[in-house]
């Protein structure tokens, strides 16, 4: 089913190489075209069936009528007036920032038919390499409308992302963000700082506990520093909560008391399990 | 290659009943028997070929030339007495347990052969339903022998992971427990905080990075409370160590300081891609 002529995707990574795979193998549009910084990445893209054509340069995505912003969340907001010269006015823009009050605010006025979009998807893996048509199956993906946004580009969007597999939730923009900083922001602080306290000696005696709980700590840092600045408030909050639930359990520890710490764990227990 | 005559295993679980799989697999033994307070986990397990005969009574392990202790760490220090009561001399006797300066104090001075083991397999999962005969393939088994500790027995024990496919390294009980402080106990009481610390209304939301970096937090909590106290003034260090690299980066966000961010952030990435 086609929704778009041109598909035009700035930053051929992970993100941006799986949608355009998906758009491709879903047959969604009659052209994709991919820009990057590196040349290299734009070989990839073509060479694996995932973009038409690629540029360097932005001009590339001029007659679009759909373009996807897949950087990361720093160059999203870099790039957004530079973008806004050259494509059309009447162009479906939405980005993929994991974080989106920002976003939204920036490019909500920089594009009169923009959309927020955050999938969850992906993992700490990174580059076209590891690009697949089928990352956003069953998946979730947020869209982040604000009073200003076109229902026409807010259905389009709604359909790209239901025909790529996910499953559609809208949020505002500031409980996207709020909600984020728990569920993803906080766990990869967590498994950043867990990672750094692990005397180096001792790595060789990890099993799969400690690398389970860690993976995400591979993740691409520049990326992480973006959102974990841009989410500043939030995540300030959530890394409060979860030193306040440490020290409860460090203190149980401390006092020796087996009543608390078994309320603790059963309770991490049982609400884990739920996760599935 | 027939290792013993009679093994005995107290504690059908999911590592007792594992290691009794891979014994009866491998032909390790001539007969396998399994002591259990629960009558269901006995008849699971013969009835997957893992015990050939189980008594919820601990006159069972009589004759038997090896004996594993695989419940609890706490419930290995209570039956410890009991057991002396019962079981042969001779008998080389060794435990699972996740902590091994107090176990290996109280079982070295109740059995005259006896070395400790830490096998470093298993998962969140528990019980006889999900053990496996090749849960140890590719593991470490951490043997902790003191100066009291008698040759023969080591050998052997040391031969009876190497079949299980383990590979085994010794390691003094103190540094055992400061190393597995580090890479075990400190994840696993992080993980549990973490799963407390997330709303349960946002538990929805939670992509693949907060199920992976809290899949550990799903383990037996009764188990977790025993290794906790027991190995108290490890994990109280490496609970600090932790909340200093966790407030390291929290203040990074706070001062906006992109430069340190992006230092921790860099050397987490790297150290964790280390890990494989």
């Amino acid at each position: 089913m086609k929704l778009f002529n041109k598909v035009a995707i700035v930053g051929t990574g992970l993100i941006g190489g799986s949608i355009a795979l998906a758009i491709k193998k879903k047959k969604l549009a009659g052209e994709v075209v991919g820009v990057s910084r590196h040349k290299r990445s734009l070989l990839l893209a073509k060479r694996k069936g995932a973009i038409d054509a690629g540029s360097q340069a932005l001009d590339i995505v001029k007659d679009a009528d759909l373009l996807i912003l897949a950087t990361p969340v720093n160059t999203i907001i870099d790039l957004a007036p530079r973008v806004a010269k050259v494509v059309n006015k009447r162009c479906i823009v939405t980005d993929v920032g994991s974080t989106k009050k920002e976003i939204v605010s920036i490019l909500g006025k920089a594009f009169p038919n923009y959309v927020g979009s955050h999938p969850l998807a992906g993992s700490e893996k990174r580059s076209i390499l590891n690009a697949h048509a089928n990352i956003f199956k069953d998946s979730l993906c947020i869209l982040t409308p604000t009073e200003n946004t076109h229902k026409k580009a807010l259905n389009k969007i709604r359909m790209l992302w239901s025909q790529l597999g996910a499953r559609v939730i809208l949020l505002k923009p500031q409980t996207h963000d709020k909600i984020l900083s728990f569920v993803s922001h906080l766990p990869h602080t967590v498994a950043f700082s867990l990672i750094n306290s692990i005397p180096v000696g001792y790595l060789k005696f990890a099993a799969t506990g400690l690398k389970d709980a860690t993976r995400i700590a591979a993740s691409d840092s520049q990326l992480w520093e973006d959102i974990l600045l841009s989410n500043r408030k939030n995540i300030l909050k959530s890394i409060e909560f979860f030193q306040d639930n440490l020290s409860k359990i460090k203190s149980a520890i401390q006092r020796k008391d087996k009543k608390s710490l078994a309320l603790i764990l059963k309770k991490a227990q049982l609400k884990r399990t739920k996760l599935a």
